[in-house]
């Protein structure tokens, strides 16, 4: 690769570490570190199981159960929306998590009465992302979507 | 046992099967009976293993994970719950079951963006009723309450 195509890349990290969203993610991920074994990591380094390329997700077999780091990373991932969703809303979401051994399931984020989020899981068994920067996106956007939910349906959310 | 005491017994059991709850449920088992060896079979022998007594209940260990049977009971009870819901409100309501391998866990219905029931659950391995009549008197109340809850809200379970 360039330095011309590197630099874009290490700029759109640098904003992918700076959104709320993966700051939530990464505080989760050290809250784990007992031992503090990950302190001298820097915050991308951490991450860099969440980042696969399109090849690298092909190379996954999808049989047999997922793997236990990629669950893990999943329960992670969604953590952090919910995390997230408390940070902007000051409302408690908490996710219920249903997966079949196939890696097919279903997430919900519940408010008080209602359902901010409701998310189906597909190929939990290939679950990444090609950039940071995308999977600061899509964090952002499931919390973003959560938030239009408890707007629209304030009462409900502190039922 | 004495006759005085079975007759009012055998009283309960035929009013808790005709509860439209136990009415859904025993129309979920049957459904599963694909070779028709369950054809014969009276519905109080069908629901037998959902009753245990107290020293039945108390002799499961709750080591290990719980029984698949009991999580197939499991499943069923709360697939009829979900059915009686949608018979008295036109709204499928489905269920979301998280559990732990402890036997502690979280099943949530939701209709639209509205929770419309949520209920922890504990003991699993120990699942199981004293009588089909507390069995019927536990599923028709669970309904109950999530077609209360729907009807304080019903723009959200529509939504």
């Amino acid at each position: 690769m360039s330095d011309a195509a590197v630099g874009p890349a290490i700029a759109d990290d640098e904003a992918a570490l700076a959104t709320p969203f993966v700051k939530c993610l990464v505080r989760l991920i050290r809250a784990q570190d007992s031992y503090g074994s990950w302190e001298g990591k820097p915050d991308a380094e951490l991450l860099g199981d969440f980042i696969l390329t399109k090849e690298q997700r092909r190379a996954i077999p999808i049989v047999d159960d997922p793997d236990p780091d990629v669950l893990w990373r999943l329960d992670k991932f969604y953590a952090a929306v919910g995390l997230a969703i408390e940070e902007r809303s000051g409302l408690m979401a908490s996710p219920v998590m249903e997966m079949s051994h196939e890696g097919f399931g279903r997430v919900i984020f519940t408010a008080g009465r209602l359902v901010v989020l409701s998310k189906t899981l597909r190929d939990v068994h290939r679950f990444g992302f090609e950039t940071l920067w995308k999977l600061a996106a899509a964090g952002t956007k499931l919390a973003g979507d959560a938030i239009a939910t408890i707007e629209a349906y304030p009462e409900v959310a502190r039922s």
